[in-house]
């Protein structure tokens, strides 16, 4: 059963074309969508994707260049002609708190709930968001100006109790968290059941990484080793490494050397420049050196 | 031959659906492209509909309502991207002069052009744009903010000189430009060939006049008379007549109404609420008492 849900809103850059729009995605999981970036047309992607918006509560900015933002007031602005209240916090570089507010000021005005700017770490990895399934944790990356990643983990789920064996050793009711959590089950006549006959381990929690915008960073290699799938932009061929180096991107090969350097499940490359008609040979490339590759595409849903 | 090529780029209301952008046309003539509202989305639709951004230097916003004017932001850092000098310039209510600035310094600043806000009347009509060959005068509209529709008018062209007549009194090539402008033509024997014997009127010009966000207004009838179209929005039907009035909008019947007291030549209806799946009843409801009535849609393009 996967866990994750991760739909691409936009995989293009800043340039847009008729086969990209700019960056956005929703991940969901257990009832929950985390929106990460909101380039311009992200509320109507998201429409597109099926997702609902009443479901969305965090929203999550890696930087402060439009193309991962400016679909940000449009968004609100709708969610606000839904009857909700309660808050809708956007998690975003520090000068959000002064660039944001007056935007909401004008276009998002008399909005039905509150709109908190929680302001991140773009220079270390850090705890931003915790709820009772998720945590994510900022990734610093470099770019021409604060950016973070993000890193969604799943918390660590309790051990599974087998149905048979519960009723079998008609296991009540208010035992079960304990033997969820480890413990033995002692029988009326003192015998100890123990713990791995009644139960199996859960599955391991499922990690996902946001990397856009980025230039190659090997700081990112400890931070995402072995997570479930890797979102590393790939803006560039190799053909253009040093017109990435100067705009702080990333090429297709770069990506896929992190990927492989941190041993993660799966890499999908994204935020392609507009100058590629097709990516198959930013794929190509990448799986040279990191087989399992794929590319991001509109509309594309990827469970895990 | 057509004179006026208007691109409807999006003709949704506020509430985006996967069938509607929020407001934006391009209406190109004569080589140049003005640009009226922008609505989220817009650079990507402008970019579907074919035309160059090169062409583009006058934005028309007709009020501050994000479904307006959101696209602006990301359009303007796209131009700015192409290698243009020059200056943009954003026609708008006089809001813009305090609401733009900072979000252009946020978010496109290190333009190769120059912006310039000119601020524009909406409480009544007044030209604010003037070319060689156009131009713009305001509509006083009424909504819930200050609002502006605009008059797009060709210029009187001068009188066109019948090739075969110049040939046959071998007029030279010096008086030419008289003789368009009236004059009559005296021959080397003093005999005097009369203006209209040289030259036949030109075509009238032509006008197009976009009327949204609005509630219904008479003041509007006398300044759009007789246009060879009117693009009216309808952002209800008849049965949702009092919705309309409370929130400022019109009915697809009251832009009818409009359009047959100004006798204009077509009315083309816009601004759908996201409530209808299918306008043909709204086109309808306007044919009743307008017959030469369309329905704006995402992609049309409209010449005349």
């Amino acid at each position: 059963m996967s866990r994750f849900e991760l739909s691409i809103l936009g995989c293009g850059s800043a340039f847009p074309t008729t086969r990209h729009l700019p960056s956005a995605q929703a991940l969901a999981h257990n009832g929950r969508v985390y929106l990460i970036d909101c380039g311009e047309g992200t509320q109507l992607q998201y429409r597109r994707s099926g997702l609902k918006l009443g479901r969305l509560q965090h929203i999550f900015i890696s930087h402060l260049h439009g193309d991962h933002c400016l679909g940000l007031f449009g968004l609100l602005s709708t969610l606000g002609l839904y009857e909700r209240g309660g808050e809708i916090v956007i998690h975003a570089p520090a000068d959000a708190l002064r660039i944001f507010p007056p935007i909401l000021e004008s276009f998002c005005h008399d909005l039905p709930f509150e709109v908190r700017i929680n302001p991140i770490p773009t220079n270390h990895s850090e705890v931003i968001y915790d709820d009772k399934a998720v945590t994510v944790r900022t990734l610093p990356l470099k770019h021409r100006m604060p950016t973070a990643g993000f890193l969604f983990e799943e918390k660590e789920a309790s051990r599974h109790l087998l149905g048979d064996m519960a009723d079998f050793y008609q296991i009540p009711h208010y035992r079960r968290a304990a033997i969820k959590a480890g413990e033995d089950f002692v029988l009326p006549d003192g015998t100890v059941v123990p713990n791995d006959r009644l139960t199996r381990a859960a599955e391991p929690p499922c990690r996902y990484a946001y990397c856009s915008d980025t230039m190659y960073n090997e700081k990112l290699i400890p931070l995402i080793e072995g997570v479930d799938l890797l979102y590393h932009e790939a803006t560039y061929d190799e053909a253009n490494a040093a017109m990435a180096r100067k705009v702080y991107h990333s090429t297709a090969r770069q990506a896929a050397e992190i990927a492989r350097a941190a041993g993660v499940k799966r890499l999908m490359l994204g935020h392609f420049s507009s100058r590629y008609d097709d990516e198959t040979p930013l794929l190509r490339e990448a799986q040279e050196v990191f087989p399992d590759t794929i590319l991001a595409n509109e509309g594309l849903k990827y469970s895990f």
